[in-house]
């Protein structure tokens, strides 16, 4: 069979709860994400109520567009799931039972120990013609049917856990077999922090000129900033050939601020430099009130370097637990470059670290005065041979910011200074 | 004049990174939510990337279902902003310039001492006949125009800091007196914890079937579920009267669960229960890894009631500051009930608070056993009178779920115990 050639998607999400307000959409983020990895452009996205004849006119009126739809949601068992009953609208096809498709959610139930009711075999019709997509993770099986000319319409359930494996390991595959994708997207993030998004701009502005073939963005998000290579080619090996030919430039361009590529987080790099140097860490929190030890302990494997954390909230804890003395916090005061350092020494010492992390900090709405405003953080850390390094924030935003700024840039001045010691590698 | 009626309204968010999955659109929720406040029924949801033609058949289609139109994104300074040009071409108008709007900007620029650069000049056309919609947190003004059959359309900036304040102060309050909006929505949110949404569903089945005014539904997020009322009314005193009407009634089945309603959160609940006793908080997490310390934190005035927390990752912390016996560890492991007990009734000691919180468990990937698998979690709260309450928990899911399930099942112990004390008032 000639395989026939795709140009673009839309995809259609589908829901009441989508339309009240009541639930963000990630699953179309996640879809187009992954067809752009392939090729597909996305035309548009939609997103339409629990109603018959609107989701079967949305099915057609993207078919005037686009090549291709590809829906989530509906697919459960209630009355109110009525995706595959406008699939059969939007083709001009009746409903036909799917015995596999009942044997399967039979075999599930059986498995849970849970009766099936009634209403599960409704998920066992299928519109005529079309294929069935196995769901391992639920009992909705998914939907692919092709049209006369060629367009095709696909339906995944809604629930993310579901719908991702079902999208990568059985609705991918089977539009690649059948269409021609000629392009492919390749992108490689290099991930940087502690350098704002017009100093990167003003370092590799020359870059974006180059074309559209790798393509360069900046994209920031928090304190972080991370830059874009989108490569596309016939294959991935050409389109990694397109990355290497850049990235080194860029790599260059921002030296001492790419912390890691790709999947790789802060907290991350944190680790690994951690590791590199055999070294392990500690932490004291004040403003950031446990921030920082959660995401250090949201790596895996994270004790091998990570001993833990005192969150020193009332200034006895300090006294206390991290022998910050207690003259030096009635003549500096908790928020003070002083007392940072004592408690990035005291928790070093008190923990048995090689390192200690210490933020203190005033995170509002309350507790500011006009020489120590809401927003002042101060950062410590307390390396090896006894050397502390501090820093001084002036962080503007609420609470919530504040204590997340301060979270990034204390694991920030972490990495940096871990990265560059004479001890590691990198 | 008199006010024209309005059924619906379609959002659609400008911007070619959505439909490359390169960000999720939290924008349309938001939108959604507010006009579902006030009696606006949303019927479609799109996305539609930075191309003028687009955008304009975006709108024209919209208009043909649906009584006004609602953008977001593309207002920006560049040459792929091109929401009011493509506003311009279904409206079939050209653009116009509005002296105000620049004259703003320039007070704006000289306010934050940064030149103001020629294409922000941009910002101040706008679609001819239409008005401005001032943005205090930014430069690009948004847009409302009317067509000569009273249908509408709306564009926003995607910047989500910059939209919520111009829709809420200046959209909805315009489309209010433009439109005679009968009906408005009054929401009632009762959370739960500690309760299944079966569990609930049981309880309250018969509720369901009273009527749709007011609407009853359960929404489950996390470990967490929430109860939500939904009045509908010609004014919010008469949607506050249908409320009333069942919110007793819930509360009695629901009793003993319901921590807060609306804008409570666990952790305010857990301060607020706090206060009331007179009592302060100190916490030792394993498992958890700070993140029961971070969300306590989180709450404005947390240091009242919190004093703080000792993140125990290594055993050897877990002696030395919550003088936890090493015979224990060595006998009954690190993830026991005896060691939780012991960390909660040491952070109480050692921080000098009136009641200690504590959590060990196996987040894994790593670290299970047959007899101690990934998702066994100690939880213990040591209480004034020396009581410790102790609860075993098995969290399916990975590392991440684990922590936030448990650090959800310690908050809500702490709750339950607390508010429940024979001091407390509530």
């Amino acid at each position: 069979m000639a395989r026939a050639s795709m140009n673009n998607v839309e995809l259609i999400a589908v829901g009441t709860e989508l339309l009240l307000g009541q639930l963000v959409d990630t699953n179309t983020a996640f879809i187009a994400a992954q067809l752009a990895q392939v090729g597909i452009d996305v035309y548009a996205t939609h997103a339409v109520g629990d109603n018959r004849g609107r989701i079967a006119r949305a099915i057609s009126d993207a078919w005037q567009r686009s090549d291709g739809v590809i829906l989530t949601g509906g697919l459960g068992p209630t009355v109110d799931d009525l995706t595959k009953e406008a699939i059969c609208d939007a083709l001009g096809v009746a409903a036909e039972f799917h015995e596999p498709s009942l044997q399967t959610m039979e075999a599930m139930f059986a498995a849970l120990g849970r009766p099936m009711r009634e209403n599960n075999r409704r998920q066992a019709y299928l519109p005529q013609g079309s294929t069935a997509l196995p769901n391992p993770h639920g009992t909705a099986p998914g939907v692919l049917a092709f049209r006369g000319d060629g367009k095709f319409v696909a339906a995944l359930p809604g629930v993310p856990g579901e719908m991702r494996p079902m999208l990568l390991e059985q609705l991918l595959p089977r539009l690649r077999q059948r269409f021609a994708l000629e392009q492919m997207i390749v992108t490689r993030v290099l991930h940087t922090v502690n350098l704002g998004e017009s100093e990167i701009d003003h370092r590799i502005v020359d870059l974006f000129e180059r074309g559209e073939n790798p393509k360069i963005a900046v994209l920031a998000h928090d304190a972080l900033c991370d830059v874009k290579i989108m490569a596309k080619a016939g294959c991935a090996a050409a389109a990694q050939a397109l990355i290497a030919d850049v990235e080194p430039v860029l790599g260059e361009r921002l030296k001492g601020f790419v912390y890691g590529v790709d999947e790789m987080t802060l907290e991350g790099a944190v680790h690994k430099a951690l590791r590199q140097l055999g070294s392990t860490l500690a932490v004291a929190e004040s403003c950031t009130g446990g921030r920082i030890a959660a995401a250090l302990t949201a790596v895996p494997g994270a004790s091998r370097s990570f001993v833990g954390a005192v969150v020193a909230y009332d200034n006895a804890v300090k006294e206390s637990l991290l022998d910050v003395d207690a003259d030096l916090l009635a003549r500096e005061g908790a928020v003070s470059e002083a007392a940072v350092r004592a408690m990035a020494l005291g928790v070093r010492r008190r923990l048995g670290s090689d390192v200690g992390l210490a933020t203190t900090g005033i995170a509002g709405p309350d507790g500011g005065t006009s020489s120590k405003p809401v927003g002042l953080v101060w950062l410590g850390l307390a390396l090896p041979g006894g050397r502390v390094e501090t820093r001084e924030l002036h962080i503007p935003g609420d609470r919530a910011r504040v204590a997340s700024r301060a979270t990034i840039a204390a694991l920030g001045l972490a990495w940096k200074q871990l990265a560059a010691s004479p001890g590691s590698p990198g």
